[in-house]
């Protein structure tokens, strides 16, 4: 295994110390549990957002903390998700009037955490909310979930929830606008290779110099169909296809389309992507609205893209517009 | 080889096709040379900035035209300099009267075409300077340049000049600017991997299992030292002294610390790298006043990251916080 890193124990917490270290103005870093906060979290006029994972998927979701987005993310060691403890402490500390929401991936041990997280936080008078995020049109169930995975789309729920409750949106108002936002949206990835968790010290998974893996998991999960390597246009359409006629999406809708990196893959490959997508939905009579390309929800060091569709509306294409602050920037 | 390509051959201008449909209300791209160039450039107010480069170094130089940065670039096909042609063109559709400045990295073949096509440009009337950056102080001479390399440092000189370009500074003050920033510029970088150019379809060169290249080049160029891989920390250590004794910068200097990646390196790797860099840098007096960290300068998918210091006054802060509008963002 090549990475930069200490000791694999150490990942994640020097990952977040360099995160707060870059960020002192806006993020505070609670080293116990994992917990990266905005610095003026939690605010009384202002529902806190709060989610959490396995890390490895950075920028999210501890990099997408900030202004209009979330109020704070406490995730787990990689690919593993955060204790239970991590998680009520984290709503305990973010509990406004206004009431907490928790955004979590639909896998079975986040759940499970987020779940216990919130009957002890109501318990304690905090008003919680969960939603959960299920884009991934790949397969129904999978290695660690019941019911479709959550993948990057999940960024547009973060995006759509945080501008609302920069707004003063309350927390029902945010519950109904994420499960709007989930319900129009969906994924699907593709691997070129496996990711290599550093507590491994090897792939995740075997694939050959010829093959890639359709409809590849997060957390390297199987998808549809180990296939063998094809043109960029040939695997665009595969995508496009499973994600177009899922919702389904029609001549006429106006969309946001994510080619999301999944952290090995370098941005040309991202843009070239884009570049057909973007043709293909057109002959369908599908425009692209906002485009996003780049890493939002990666797979550690995995070669390999995920295609995400919004359907666009007034209210939704609003949110996704509006301001946010997060630490990655090019500035 | 496993990349999201068609054809090797169209590889650049499927990318480019795929950035100019992303941004279709700020970018122009010209097919015939690779160019792409502000929808508002040339502007009679303004010098016009171009750079050009081999392509796979993405987000450099394609994905930095934009206000306050880059009125143009003009990339070649992959690791080899633009033709001639295709900057004369571009310096000539850049023409403003105001004047044109070509950024151009120190490499044989990139000063060559820049300085071809300035001769050919002056003789046209129209008022050109050249600025070459060389920031890499891994070694003296390389594969491909007489002198330093220019690397990743390359882009505080462009976001610089790209400011003061855009508050109305003239050439020469351009000229003076550019050639100061680079002045106090300095990146070394080291390579985990090697790359794998789409057109040789296999990587560039050999690095065993446990191996790195300390000092590597952008295009996959030897460095100091084939080494064994070593904890985060000991090459951060081995990075920073090398970077801090060539200017030297010395105890009490503001500094911007860039954590370049070069492809295939994850982000969170990369923010792991910035924690212990910016504490070294602490604990030497050298205070850290601006981070960037993320991809600037890749090397196609190399595993692999660079780290580049800037010695900061308040000229040369003012203008890196200058606000920029690029194709590269989160939302």
């Amino acid at each position: 295994m090549k990475k930069f890193l200490d000791d694999p124990k150490q990942f994640v917490p020097q990952m977040l110390e360099g995160l707060a270290l870059a960020n002192p103005d806006t993020l505070v870093y609670v080293p116990e549990y994992n917990l990266i906060q905005r610095a003026d979290s939690p605010s009384v006029d202002r529902v806190s957002i709060v989610q959490g994972s396995g890390s490895g998927h950075e920028p999210a979701h501890v990099m997408n903390v900030g202004k209009g987005m979330l109020s704070a993310a406490c995730p787990g060691d990689v690919f593993a998700a955060p204790p239970v403890d991590y998680v009520y402490e984290t709503v305990k500390r973010l509990a406004s009037p206004r009431g907490v929401l928790l955004l979590v991936n639909n896998y079975t041990g986040d759940r499970m955490a987020f779940e216990m997280a919130e009957e002890l936080s109501v318990a304690d008078g905090i008003n919680v909310r969960t939603l959960f995020v299920d884009d991934d049109v790949s397969v129904q169930d999978s290695l660690y979930t019941v019911g479709r995975r959550g993948v990057a789309g999940n960024f547009f729920v973060m995006k759509a929830v945080g501008a609302a409750a920069e707004a003063g949106a309350d927390l029902e108002e945010l519950v109904r606008i994420g499960e709007k936002v989930n319900a129009v949206t969906r994924s699907m990835g593709v691997a070129l290779t496996a990711c290599t968790p550093p507590s491994k010290g090897s792939p995740l998974f075997d694939l050959a110099g010829d093959e890639i893996e359709l409809g590849v998991g997060i957390h390297g999960e199987p998808g549809r169909e180990r296939a063998k390597i094809a043109p960029a246009s040939e695997l665009v359409d595969t995508l496009l296809d499973a994600l177009v006629t899922d919702l389904p999406f029609s001549s006429g809708d106006r969309v946001a389309l994510m080619v999301n990196g999944l952290g090995g893959t370098p941005i040309s490959e991202l843009y070239l992507l884009y570049g057909i997508a973007h043709k293909r939905l057109a002959a369908q009579g599908i425009t692209v609205g906002r485009n996003y390309i780049g890493e939002y929800c990666t797979s550690l060091d995995m070669a390999g893209a995920s295609l995400t569709l919004v359907r666009l509306d007034e209210e939704i294409e609003d949110l996704l517009a509006a301001p946010a602050e997060v630490p990655i920037r090019v500035f």
